[in-house]
């Protein structure tokens, strides 16, 4: 039987919460951390516990943790929240909330960034980054969920995941698809060098679930370095599909990030339709939105897959 | 490793289905079948199958069925299919498909109802329920699932599931929440009679996973009933919260149809916040919309419970 | 210069306002008027008057009525309006405002109806229509527009409009399009029996904008009467495109209701793409969604056009 | 009477159009040009002719082009245009239209920027931005309009507009709202230093509607720049409202481009709700969203508001 309640679309919105700073450097990415000037989140608790069958079979409701002190309860908390990460608010919050409510046995919480990017203004003759303006981001944003469990040996992370989510790219050329099945159903032809547009949402998860949390920063991923990682990888191949150019974003990043156990790809592929493929004394083409049904692959890449690739590179190379 | 791909937002429109005749009727709705004029699906296929890993680490797409070809597989097969649901119409596909390809190993297929309600007009003096003209609705819908793998002993259905999506109801009066857990968090009020909105997904699984294909109408339970269920139920009922009106709403939905194993309810609460409470001669009341957190539940009613409602309702009669 | 400012989605609901009856009954509906026991509007405010321009310029906000505060003013004045109709809820506001502010020199008022539908309810043994749960529809929805400004005679109605919004029908047979220039920009082949798909906004002025408010309801035409009229005229009529569809359906309209001055019609095409077009013992076909371009009309049909058309009918019967 | 049609939804993507160069670089932005790899816009394209008339009242097909051939005509176009900017190629396409069918009295045609950022990309052990991955955003955009009527002089251009949308600012700290007109209708406190949180919506028109197209860059006025500008005066200015804020941009911006000859804002306010004031040891404060309705303005700045404004600061600095 499934029986859990809560509150969905808690936002928190903290200013100057504590920045992040001292993260591991990558080459793929100028990143470097986040000044938290504008820290906002999305949240949504997800509360589990074999007393609360009586709410719902007698409509008792003497157990019951109204969902709106749940919201009061997370919006404070984020005021006593010392961290720098989404990923430390939440194990931060579950963890009070299971200290708070014995009742509670379960305590389930994800967060959706909300992204501000910095802006520029004048300050006297000089244009310099503000530290008061940010824009409100729509494009991709990073995504965090952990579960606790109360167990006899006490409170215990049984699930912890970190994810970038609509991250939406475009390459103009060099990519092909060809040599896939061909039958009665097909109609797709062969394309050598199609404009290959994906939404990649990608989830990494920790081999020590501690490490997500932010404190210790070297061993934190943050979701600005896997995107930057993923639109490099892009640029360096020739993809022949998106399964494959999935599989070696997903080795890069658990290769940059050992502390990593796997990377999941949710995948999907919104290449235009061509409209006038060839113009004079351009390079250009012309081309237009499909109709509605996309392709989408999920795809889980390991730090075992790493060896393998890893040992096939070296047998190569011999 | 989660390893699946495939195609979403494939629509396909059947004019002329076969009707959906000889269901059981039941006292809480005036529903007796569809005509299948206008049979509309948006449809998502998930292949798996161990085959494709190549695809994915070698960027071998010799097995790759191209998503494109799987969306005219799909749309091509509502054609051909002669049932009149969309749970018949799934397995009808999911079948087709494994047998199509040997190397799917796991085809899991969700289907969306796009709902066309009837309109009337004019013949000659007489206003008549049109048989050409439908008005898309944008409301609640069904939506059907299925899983079928390919076993040494043949395919076999593992997942099957039909659900009602997104049905919004408010209660103007007999609604109640109170004697809920009260401290520091707590900001929300004591309410003996609020005006109860509630969001409601409602799913339910087969026992037996053949009833749900219609092909045995008697043992077809359509969302249309559950929708009217769901209505009458909460119509019916002083509610002390969410949680007991899903769980009465779900044993009436078990005892009209025993043939279901059970019933799993996602709801929300997205009940008003009062402007003027007191409205001179009228009883009436003026509310606006609440800060964007809305509560939520999600629970499951079982055949078992409602076992144990009629041994109580027995015991409390005797 | 344009200056003017406001609150928008200010949503307003009211139970139990005065219900809207003897309505004029048409052939093409059975609607008689609405019981009014949830009345939801969502409306928009814009303030005009020339004083307010030191508050752009100068910051000086002495005159500046906080757009919270129209809030507030909107919402209560839904408690103490008595009347029975959006257009007369506007009415109503728009001249309070007028009547509050001095400074304010227009007031425009939009009012989305927030619409619901009956549902059913077992009292005893016998399914009857209830007075307390209702369904929140997302289908098509009334509007109402009205614009007041103070002049030396007083308080003028400058603008006044209803709307029905977003009705989306389709028709499976009867409709063709051929006969269309054709060049060397036409793909588009002639098809003399398309499943023909329209969104329809249709709007109407009164002569007399006093008759838009529903205190003589015999003048009222209420927006579910023209959707009525719409999908009649449709099942009615073989078309030979969308552009005369909606003449005829406002010369029906314009008939009906020989108090309204006009009709003007937003439409859009969403007709599907054929994907099997022949199946065997059946008149079905198989469709699909087309790629994102929609074409639209707009048109507007007068009283002007009725007595042309009914002269015309005339001479062809002679 | 409204009489027009035509197509909506026309999504043009162009790769390698003409870079746009040589644009008048202003202190607040650091923007100098477009290298226009990935050109993207949305186009709508409305067509007015006396002689449709009859399409619609006798259904007469045969001067109507149709709106499938008007999105073929404006996509292949896209080939075909060698300039730089959306307001480029809207007039290009218009003027095309008129030419080719004499049907056509008006062609009014808007283009909604789909706009692309850069990426990086590893090129040996450099990171480098990439020449082929381009991430689609989904922030602010540029929107441009044109109508171009037939007369006896010939074509005419009659409106032209260039736009940025969607512009989402918050300035954590520097704003106030006070001293606006409190009564019974009032509950908003007063606040002096509240997270202005402001929508923008930025128009400009030109003296010359020649200087719209690009073809001459030092007279063009990109939406980057507009987009900076506002950034910038956000920053500098302690707002005591947002009637003062879009005034004092508005001003910056005619400042900059004495070749235009307005600037019309509709800024919409979606300041947060706070939760949390007081932190320990930190200037930070825990926000969350307000309820849905939210305040606007709209306002058109002239250059006749820059002499009044340049003079009374001479005077004031007298």
């Amino acid at each position: 039987r499934q029986m859990y309640y809560g509150k969905g679309d808690v936002f928190a919105y903290r200013t100057y919460l504590k920045p992040l700073k001292g993260v591991k450097v990558i080459p793929e990415s100028e990143f470097s951390g986040r000044n938290n000037i504008v820290f906002g989140v999305n949240v949504k608790v997800a509360i589990g516990g074999s007393q609360f069958l009586s709410s719902f079979i007698e409509g008792d409701n003497s157990l019951v943790v109204a969902t709106d002190s749940m919201k009061n309860f997370i919006q404070r908390h984020l005021g006593s929240y010392d961290g720098s990460t989404i990923e430390g608010f939440l194990k931060y919050v579950a963890e009070a909330f299971l200290d708070k409510y014995p009742q509670m046995e379960t305590v389930q919480l994800t967060g959706d960034e909300v992204p501000f990017e910095a802006t520029n203004g004048m300050v006297g003759n000089t244009l310099t980054e503000s530290k008061l303006v940010y824009k409100r981001s729509r494009n991709e944003y990073a995504q965090a969920g952990i579960k606790i469990e109360r167990t006899v040996q006490g409170q215990q992370i049984t699930e912890q995941y970190s994810k970038l989510k609509d991250l939406q790219l475009i390459k103009v050329e060099g990519n092909s698809f060809v040599g896939f099945v061909r039958d009665e159903y097909t109609t797709l032809p062969e394309d050598s060098n199609r404009p290959l547009f994906v939404y990649l949402n990608i989830g990494w998860t920790y081999t020590q679930p501690e490490d997500a949390i932010g404190d210790a920063p070297l061993s934190y991923v943050a979701a600005e370095q896997v995107k930057d990682i993923a639109c490099s990888v892009f640029n360096e191949t020739e993809t022949p599909s998106i399964q494959n150019l999935i599989y070696l974003i997903g080795i890069r990043v658990l290769e940059r990030f050992p502390q990593l156990k796997d990377v999941t790809f949710e995948s999907q592929n919104h290449t235009w339709d061509a409209v006038v493929e060839d113009i004079p004394n351009s390079d250009g083409k012309v081309y237009t939105e499909p109709k509605p049904p996309f392709g989408f692959q999920v795809f889980t890449v390991t730090q075992e897959d790493v060896k393998i690739a890893v040992t096939s590179a070296l047998e190569e190379s011999n």
